[in-house]
Formats: structure tokens, C-alpha cells, sequence
């Protein structure tokens, strides 16, 4: 990668030429965001009205709050936008019409949050077959209470989403003695992470058989509302329901209903379709629920991380390289082997 | 092995030769003892008195009360003793002078806790880097508080005890990404568990590279105590200590006090020096503990596969053949390899 400092003319060239826009809900910016320094000229926007003043001449917008709508309301001030990279897992929210039907690359933060994603789920897992959460309220109320617990040797792990962080996902269980086997879009081949890789249209038959379910897929038009009355119902009793993926993946009333009779035996949600997860919700209270701030995948040193990521695809970009962690605009997210930019039919 | 129903004279004869005492705090006997029935005669004792008048006549001692030390007050009464069986993984509450002086072998059950056990350790490392304690306090408050969080890839475990329980920690954290090394009596080759084996005398040095230390030591001469105010201020400030071996082999004082001066940053801890843990200790109020009621191994089931494998021995000394678990009294542990009856030195 050339550095600005020993080729000051090509670098000094490349900033004047280059302008990118950073829409983040920080007012400074996104933490690490002086790793672009001398590389482009960086204007920083933060909402609709900042982002319509900043688009203008910017051939690149980088999008580090995912939660944003802001580059809808603004699209029409994007003049000379050639890329769009989302530093995050998921692009949901920022995709709209006008983007996808456009010829502008979308690339997203793919790898970045997959080992700690893992981490979280092998954790949670974990915590439910020791009964930790048991623990901690025995100890606050100093009893010493002694229970026989599972082990989760051997145990079976359905991984919906076999994309990049389902692969750690899988990967990690598997090591830990796992049985772990996948649910993609479409069903695959055997891998060196999944037993099997399903087709979604199968998930009905395999529900009944996981004494984990792990969603770690993309909210999109086809998983959106997935995880619904029926499905928790044909869940075994003794299986529990991990949600790192989305939270309208899930129809959250109904696994609020599908915990209180008992129908599965625990959740652990990171995701919500409300964030935050509102004050009274009766998710906070349950039992049986374990609950995160959307963090599962937020090891200390992601932000940096993120912005290193872009560079590196911004390198690319700068040497007219293809782009790597393309999404797939149709589906919504970026396939674990990437896009191939020379069939311009996948990508849109 | 030889079933009684499949040959009735041989069976007969077995159990009316053999007489089994079986010492256990249940006043039933424990559960899976019928998987004896016919094989024997069981005798039940449970305490010293019982004992006294159990032990007479029996060739085989049973014991799954790990706390007894029923058996030193009515040695006495032993007189056809010709085996001991401890159906648990210490066997420090159960020694003394004349035992160890006896040419009686005893045994342990070395094998059965240890994948549960290993999965206990991985868990707690696993909420000490997710801060898992803090979500279930505040989900207790219902209050959403994202944190940024650690990591496991890569950080160092160093397991104090490298025998069959410290192999399966070691095993398990190094198939969930981390780094391993143990330490015995004496310093050994590096294996495919642990990077190296260093020398109890060597622990010193090595607790400062530690960001976890787990102790799966046996409690022994060498081990009480082991660790005091300057093993843990030898710690590094980030690290944390997991005790699934034995409560003496821990200072509490000095470990309450390491915490509290923050010398250490936290404590996961199964085992204690007086069990129950009281209620008002220190520890319990600690927000860098983690406390669990001697249940580390205890996986559901775990009672039954107690029984099964003393049978597998009884079947072993009808035969004729070497016990297998045998310990090593002068040490006080089993070793991995077992003990080699050719060399009465090594097991005496």
C-alpha cells in the first residue's frame, strides 16, 4: 500500500482528488477516524441536513451508524458518489430503492465482528447449560445451592444464517465438541464447519431436532418476521433460541408468549426489533431470557478495526482492484466468497 | 465382563464370596447403586458407627462421600480390606497414615468429571471477557448498557495441575483459540494439550504472563496453600483466578484481599475452604467473583456414571486384572498414565 509520506506528490494528488464522506452519529466522527488523515479530504456528516451539505463532489461515502435513514432523504445532493461502504454487518437499514437499482457499490464490514460474535454465542450457550444466571442470583442472595448441570458435548447447534459470522459461529461450536449444521437461502454442500448446509425452506423439519437455534442471518425481505409462533413451536421444550442476527427476524411477542408456556427453554437476545429494548418490556423480566446491549459482536478495538478495514478496500479502490466484501444488493448481504464484479447480475 | 444371569453358578458364587461396603452420605445408598445388584452383597454405611459395623468381612470399601473421614475413626474394623474405591476426583479427605502405609490400593474416579469440569472453566473465562455477570445486573435493572468487550483469541491460560482434568481445561480452551500451558510437580515435554509443562517451582514466574490462571491441582502437601498474597500479587493486574481444584489450595484471606486492592481482576470459584461457603464471607458480596456450589463436574447423570465406572474396576479385580485410577497415596492423585502395580514404589 503506498503511504503518503514516501511519495508526497502521488499522495498529495490522490487527498486533493478525493473526497469522502463520513456519516456517523458521532459529532467528531467515528473513533480512529485520523487513520484517513492525508489520505482524502474527509467532511463529516451526522444527519440528513449535514449529510446534504456534505455529499456533494464526494465520490465515497463511509457509514458507520448503521442505524441511519439519513442517506435516503439525502440521496438526490450525491453527485459524484462512486462506493458505499457500510461498517457494519449488517446494511438493512441503509438500503433503499434508489441505492439498489444504482450502479454504486455497496461494501460492508463482513469478518470484522465474527470471532466475537462466536465468542458471545459459545458463551451464552454455555451459560445456559451450567445454569449461570442461577449462580449469580444464588450469590447475590448468598445461598449456596448445588445443581447438577448439562454438558454440551455432542449437543446440536442449527446455525440459520451460513454466512460469515454463522461460519464462526460454527466453527467455534464445533470446536468446543459441537454437532453444528447450517440453514442458508439455499441448501450446499457439507463444509468443514457445518455437518449440512439446508435450504431455509427446510427449517420447519429441522427445528424440532436443535438443542440450539442460532440466528446469524441478514435481515432481509426472506427472514424478516422468521422465527414466529410456529416455529418456536416446533422447537423442542429443552432447546434454546439465540438472536444475534436482527430482532425483526423474530415475531418478538410471540417468543415472549412461546418462553411463558414453556415451549422453548430459554433465549438469548442480543438484537431487538425495538433497540433500545424498552423499560418494562416483558423480555427484561423473564427467567429464562438472557439479555445484551447489541454488542455481541463489539470486541474492544472494533471502531479502529473498522476504519482499518476501509482503508484496506479503499487501497483497492485507489488501484482500480475489485472491491472486496461487495454486498449483494439484492439479497442484502455480502456472500461469504464475495460478489463476482465480472457477472454484474449478482450484485444488484 | 461375566453377567450373573448368563451364569448363575458363577455369579453365585462371586456374590456370595464378595461383600462390598459402600460408604455414602444418602441413607439409601447412592443413586445407581441397584447397578450392583447381584453382583455383591452391599453393605450401607454413612457414618463412623455405621462403618464400624459395615467393614467386617468386606474385601471392597465404596466411597462417595469425598468429605468422609469416617474411615481413619473405624479403621479398625477393616479386616478383610483388600481395596478402596473413591467415587470422586480428590481423594485428600479420605487419606491417612495407616491407609497410605496399608498395601490396600485405592482408586479414583479420574476421568469422570472432566470434560464438565473443563466446560465449567471455558465458561467462566468466557463471562469474565463478555462481562456476562454485569448484563444479567442490568437486565435485572432493565437498563440497556452497551459495553465494548474482551476477546479470548489468543490470551494466555496457564493451568496449575496438569493431570486428566487439567489435559481436558487445556483441551478445550486451546480448541476455542487460546494459548495453554500447565503446570506439574515436575517440568515435562510439551504434549498436544499444553505448549509446555513447567515445574510447580517455576510458578512464579510464570503467573505474571497469565491472563488466566485456573487451579486443577489435587489438594497435597505441595499444594496447600500454594496460593497466598504473593502468588496473586505475582498476577497480572488484568488477570483472573479460577479455582476448580480444592479451597486449601487457596489463601482466602490473601485472595479476598487481592481482590479487593484490585491486584487481580476477578475470581471464578467452585471450591472453598469451608463448604458450604458461609453466608455474610466476603466473597459472596464481590462483584468481581463468580461463585458456584462445588458443582463444577457434577454433570446430570453424574452419579450413575460414578457406579459404572467402580463396576468396570470390579470387573478388572474379579478378573484378576491391574485396577486402573489407581492413586498414588504418597502424592495423592491418580497420574494420567495411571500407576504401574510392577513398581509397589510408585504407588505407596
Amino acid at each position: 500500500m503506498s503511504e503518503t509520506g514516501s511519495d508526497p506528490s502521488y499522495g498529495a494528488s490522490k487527498s486533493a482528488a478525493l473526497r469522502i464522506t463520513v456519516l456517523s452519529d458521532a459529532p467528531d466522527g467515528p473513533p480512529g477516524i485520523d487513520r484517513l488523515d492525508g489520505r482524502a479530504e474527509i467532511v463529516l456528516a451526522h444527519d440528513e441536513d449535514s449529510l446534504r451539505r456534505a455529499l456533494p463532489g464526494s465520490q465515497i461515502l463511509l457509514v458507520t451508524d448503521f442505524r441511519t435513514d439519513a442517506l435516503e432523504a439525502a440521496w438526490d445532493a450525491a453527485d459524484s458518489l462512486e462506493w458505499v461502504h457500510a461498517a457494519s454487518a449488517g446494511v438493512d437499514q441503509l438500503m433503499f430503492d434508489d441505492l439498489i437499482e444504482s450502479d454504486i457499490p455497496v461494501t460492508n464490514a463482513q469478518g470484522i465482528f465474527d470471532r466475537n460474535i462466536a465468542e458471545y454465542v459459545l458463551t451464552q450457550i454455555l451459560m445456559f447449560a451450567k445454569d449461570s444466571a442461577h449462580n449469580l442470583v444464588y450469590q447475590q442472595a448468598e445461598r449456596w445451592v448445588h445443581r447438577d448441570t448439562e454438558t454440551i458435548e455432542h449437543k446440536h447447534v442449527l446455525v440459520v444464517g451460513a454466512g460469515s459470522i454463522g461460519h464462526a459461529i460454527g466453527r467455534l461450536c464445533r470446536a468446543a465438541g459441537m454437532q453444528v449444521s447450517g440453514v442458508a437461502r439455499r441448501a450446499r454442500e457439507a463444509d468443514d464447519v457445518f455437518d449440512a448446509v439446508y435450504a431455509q425452506t427446510d427449517l420447519d423439519a429441522l427445528l424440532p431436532k436443535a438443542d440450539y437455534v442460532v440466528v446469524a442471518a441478514p435481515l432481509t425481505e426472506s427472514t424478516e418476521g422468521l422465527f414466529d409462533a410456529p416455529r418456536f413451536a416446533a422447537m423442542a421444550t429443552h432447546a434454546r433460541f439465540i438472536n444475534i442476527g436482527r430482532g425483526a427476524i423474530v415475531v418478538t411477542e410471540d417468543l415472549v408468549a412461546a418462553l411463558e408456556a414453556n415451549e422453548i427453554a430459554g433465549a438469548a437476545l442480543d438484537v431487538f426489533e425495538t433497540e433500545p429494548l424498552p423499560t418494562g418490556h416483558p423480555l427484561w423480566a423473564m427467567d429464562n431470557v438472557l439479555i445484551s446491549a447489541h454488542m455481541a459482536g463489539d470486541f474492544i478495538g472494533w471502531r479502529e478495526a473498522l476504519i482499518d478495514q476501509f482503508i484496506a478496500n479503499l487501497s483497492r479502490w485507489q488501484d482500480r482492484q475489485p472491491l472486496f466484501n461487495r454486498v449483494s444488493k439484492r439479497y442484502g448481504y455480502a456472500p461469504s466468497q464475495g460478489v463476482d464484479e465480472s457477472t454484474p447480475s449478482a450484485s444488484n
